[in-house]
């Protein structure tokens, strides 16, 4: 088995330990592949001895150098609601609260193997927690650049695990800067581009495949970047590749209104309203939009939630004793507008609503 | 096997579905005895296909009737110190943030099997949300008891479930108005007091049999109620009444200055100074304080941490990446005063730093 780096534009490949995040010919973002997939009589003879996500090591790059603090084997939960079975997925039992955890530990691994001194990351929140804690538990620094009205929970907690906080007007500016303030010796780990993050994200599919069910109907996941979806479509790809699996669920984006990118590509038509409270949903031009339109044009859908959905939802979920922030419960008022006949879904909680308390009150 | 409820106080028994919080004839608190363990050749023959603490429902009363959200099933990570082997088990990834999702679980699944209408608990902020979670999973009210003071992110969380939150000049109010006030077909269940609080906490050492390592000379544990020291003493007896080990480890409560009755019974002495960032710890009058003294005389100690200590210990475990509040953070500064021995430390984390964000910053 043989890991390669390749430009999802002009397919140009590289060495996996080339120290880049987009393609040096075309500027596209760069995605993992991998070659020569282990042939395997049954998946559990790769898996490590290991209770993380890296018990997958020997399907992600540079395993042995992770920078790993419990992130992974997370839980599941199966609710009927209308003659669906939703197996909700809690990626937020995990050392930051959010599913960043796993990206996270998987891109540090990264910038641990390839001796970086200092991981720069821009994020809405979430990633900038995640990418913090990695940072810290490897020994590297990290700077992390937030749009300034953040949550300020979340960019309370970076400043304490010591990361340098930078605040920007806006999340495109948070982008922009991250990049263009790099100097040398740092490494841009930018969840909106590192392939690695997606390779953390795909272990989600590899725990249900080893420790649940992996037959499920489609999956429902909120969509700003495109990350998680792309990671947990890489993962059911390389079940495929490995003979686990004869086919692809559905994949259901979704987004808030006001920021839907994905949908406005899609459809071709805008969408108006207000989803503000998904705060973790505003990419305006996700990197990754033609890898996602892909996987959503083969078999899957966008739908788009505006803020009274999204509360709704929330509700619903509390009443469940389920505790999750606004941008995580899109995926619920997404779910709730589909017009389908899936009835086995995947549904992961993407973040705790401890960090928006403030938020779930007086819904 | 049999399941009795047993006084420790005067040992008058009382059959498991009697609905009691302490003892009719003498007050005291009530502990769960098991009569007839299994006789198995090997723990596994008991274990459910679960992936909850609930794979262990054979152990815990009312399995049947288990309200259940993912808790349990928490991640190791082994961390080296000055020779020493540190085993965290992250008892934070869980529904609500702390490892009083366990308790909740085990307490509320009881109020269910007996059809109480409302469940009552008082709470110094995670208990109470933890209980709040439960109950709307369960289908139940709950009304939470809390000090006035306590972390607002909590209070506010408490809220979101819907729960009635009666806040109270003082920790000792909570505790004494949330019995006094109790309602027909309301069941108390205080985890001070509650024996299936403790019977969900013993799960941990479950976990650590079944899938990671049970070989440890000692185990350190923030001291508050003692309901988390006992549930893991409570562990660890089931084990050796099955057989599958021979021994215990030595049990470490750890105080903080300002609140600190255990070490004061146990010392004979007052301690002075001032460990107020621990708001977990404020319980001046632990109900169950002879269990906790009988298991600390048996093997064990208990030491006292206060505020500087405290920073120094969230600092170090923020350095490790690794996010908890600061009553959690008890536990590493009192294993940091232990003059031992002791080289194998089992140390629970037990409370997310992101509720307690405000107080991690500027150390």
């Amino acid at each position: 088995m043989k890991f390669i780096l390749a430009c999802v534009g002009c397919s140009r490949e590289y060495d996996v330990e080339t120290p880049l995040w987009r393609c040096r010919v075309c500027d596209s973002p760069i995605s993992l592949k991998i070659e020569d997939y282990p042939e395997l009589n049954r998946f559990q003879d790769i898996v490590e001895d290991d209770l993380t996500l890296w018990r997958y090591g020997k399907l992600i790059p540079f395993s042995d150098f992770r920078v790993s603090i419990g992130e992974g084997l997370t839980p599941v939960h199966i609710h009927s609601f209308r003659g669906m079975e939703i197996t909700f997925k809690f990626e937020y039992f995990s050392p930051t609260g959010s599913f960043k955890d796993r990206g996270a530990s998987a891109g540090v691994t990264r910038a641990n193997a390839l001796q970086a001194s200092t991981i720069v990351e821009d994020s809405s929140g979430n990633a900038g927690l995640a990418y913090s804690a990695y940072a810290a538990a490897g020994g590297l620094r990290a700077r992390i650049y937030v749009p300034e009205d953040a949550p300020p929970a979340k960019l309370r907690l970076v400043s304490a695990f010591n990361a340098e906080l930078v605040k920007c007007r806006s999340r495109e500016e948070a982008s922009e800067r991250a990049v263009s303030e790099l100097k040398q010796g740092e490494m841009y780990v930018g969840h909106l581009w590192d392939p690695f993050f997606i390779e953390g994200i795909k272990t989600e599919v590899f725990e249900l495949y080893e420790f649940s069910n992996i037959d499920f109907d489609a999956v429902v996941v909120p969509t700003a970047s495109g990350s998680h979806l792309l990671g947990i479509y890489r993962g059911f790809i390389d079940l495929l590749e490995m003979g686990f699996i004869d086919e692809l669920p559905a994949f259901i984006a979704v987004q808030s209104a006001g920021c839907s990118p994905v949908y406005e590509e899609f459809y071709g038509e805008k969408f108006e309203g207000d989803g503000s409270l998904a705060d973790g949903l505003r990419i305006k031009n996700p990197p990754r939009m033609r890898e996602i339109l892909k996987v959503l044009r083969a078999n899957g859908d966008v739908v788009v939630v505006n803020n009274d959905e999204i509360r709704e939802a929330i509700k619903y979920l509390l009443k469940l004793g389920i505790l999750v922030e606004p941008t995580s419960a899109t995926s619920w008022a997404g779910m709730m507008k589909l017009e389908s006949e899936y009835r086995k879904i995947l549904m992961p909680l993407t973040g705790t609503g401890i960090k928006t308390a403030e938020k779930l009150q007086n819904l």
